[in-house]
């Protein structure tokens, strides 16, 4: 089934008629939260995590057992103003390790017991330099958005989207800096840049704005004259998760400057998704304050792949398996105090 | 095999003779780390997590695939005081819940498949009130010693210890003060206890330490006056971890205070543990930085049993997949930068 979209404007559309979450569902996991066989507000965080999962699967009692984890990759023509410390022939070698089962994120996805999808994105068009014009056509952004859209495997009760693609933390700053101003203070050393590079990074980055200027006001626009496919995709996931009430771990930077695309486009869009991490990637915590927010861990990773999410599912995971699997006072024969 | 410790001050010498991390596996996984494919550091304290454990394992790649999450649970005669929200009979009564699977732990322990063992100590008959004499005879707080030294299930590669014991906030922070000075500054909500109740563990803690002002200097001396059994088992198993050789993941307040005495008996005692969160419980976030730890996660849990650790071992998983999983740049053939 083709995605529910041939345009930017009917994706536009689509995200004004966003479902909300089951609200009798959220009574329930409260009403079941307050009889576990443990004080009030003792599991922390997990407690909210469990009920807003209910919330979205629409049951008292939610599960994580079939956790997607949708990789996309994208190469940037921006790649050949020397923003990265990599070469951008690495984005194909990473995908050929995600495919071999030898990155982080493949052992992560085993060790959680998460599905893994990599999708490809004409690895072998990159995407126009953004300092020289947009980088994408409506119709590649469009079909990148679907691509993303499409990829979500039905049955998934938990979806990470990740990313691969050597100068995205270059396309994700200049998009942050579209969407909430602030120009080049959105960059950071990406897989490791040194002083230099980052002097690099932040000069293409407002290039990239000011030769796009016209158009930035857009959310869309910005995505598509300064995003990459994989930006893109990740936006179609996201959003294709939410049309099917399926949660969202949001990963680092990159994966956020996705999300707040559509976040700029409806407040409301993310109500179904969670920070999974707050990256060491410099502008990775001010964009998830700008979401509104709180990242489940803070580990210091930046490494991009979906990973720190990944990470994060453990913590899904652990949190509805207390909350729907826990005995309450009353079935365990405890003194409720 | 008895423990190897018949009195206090066998336990107190055994403490001093404690073996440290292999310097040659240590070496071989940072190495092994410099040629995974991610750029460097990219992987944030997960990098440092799977090194650490590298060293306490003494191998390269090492892995979490028998960890041991043990439960101790004693009573407190301290509770005569008033000082928790629920009635000391909820202490067995959740081991029952344990027994049968319906606690938060289980669950934990489920999800991350960790081994659960369950220990009460002597339930039918609590330390004496430490207000009024010490918590225990040395004969007692030996054999409690002994049985978490004895409860650590040969084979383990990661070890969590948890507790149950209504009013065993109250003992922690007692014993914190002990260690670190201080005086009721230590105490907090525990399960949730109001404000009356705070004030009355803080008088209760003052007079525990009044009562038995005269040994307390000594650490081990201050763990039998003001300590409960549970308290002694945790510090038991965490020294025999040590000298097998298994990391510890360290869980909350109450298990920190445990730590903490083998740290005041000698500073490198806890080399071989992380802290796997910070609880809600006020002082937990002080007692780490007396203890030197920096947490893993930061959730606002404070049940005990274990929990937050439990979680964390999910941290640890990841941190070693990553670790003994991935492929090098020469492996997958990728170009390393």
């Amino acid at each position: 089934m083709p995605a529910p979209f041939e345009s930017l404007s009917e994706f536009r559309d689509l995200l004004q008629q966003l479902p909300v979450p089951d609200a009798s569902a959220i009574a329930a996991a409260r009403a079941r939260d307050a009889v576990l066989t443990k004080p009030p507000g003792a599991l922390g965080r997990l407690e909210d995590v469990a009920i807003w999962m209910a919330g979205w699967q629409g049951t008292a009692c939610p599960v994580v057992d079939r956790p997607l984890i949708l990789i996309f990759a994208g190469n940037h023509g921006v790649t050949a103003q020397g923003v990265s410390a990599f070469p951008a022939a690495v984005t194909a070698q990473m995908v050929g390790n995600f495919q071999q089962g030898g990155a982080a994120i493949n052992q992560l996805a085993k060790a959680f017991g998460a599905r893994l999808e990599v999708i490809a994105l004409d690895l072998d068009r990159p995407t126009a330099d953004f300092t020289e014009q947009p980088a994408m056509t409506e119709g590649e952004v469009v079909a990148a958005l679907s691509a993303g859209w499409n990829a979500v495997v039905a049955g998934s009760d938990l979806l990470v989207t990740g990313e691969m693609g050597i100068g995205n933390t270059t396309a994700a700053a200049a998009l942050a800096a579209a969407l909430y101003g602030g120009g080049a203070g959105w960059v950071g050393r990406g897989t490791g840049v040194d002083d230099a590079g980052l002097a690099v990074k932040g000069r293409v980055v407002e290039a990239g704005l000011a030769r796009n200027a016209q158009v930035l006001a857009d959310p869309l626009q910005a995505l598509r004259c300064l995003g990459g496919r994989e930006i893109a995709a990740m936006a179609g996931a996201i959003a294709r998760a939410r049309v099917d009430r399926v949660p969202v771990v949001l990963d680092g930077f990159i994966c956020c400057a996705a999300a707040a695309v559509l976040a700029r486009l409806n407040p409301a869009a993310l109500d179904h998704a969670v920070a999974g991490h707050v990256s060491a990637e410099a502008a990775h915590g001010r964009l998830l304050a700008h979401l509104g927010k709180v990242p489940l861990l803070d580990l210091g990773m930046r490494l991009g792949e979906g990973s720190g999410a990944a990470l994060a599912i453990a913590v899904v995971k652990g949190a509805v398996a207390c909350h729907s699997g826990m005995a309450t006072f009353a079935e365990a024969g405890v003194s409720d105090g």
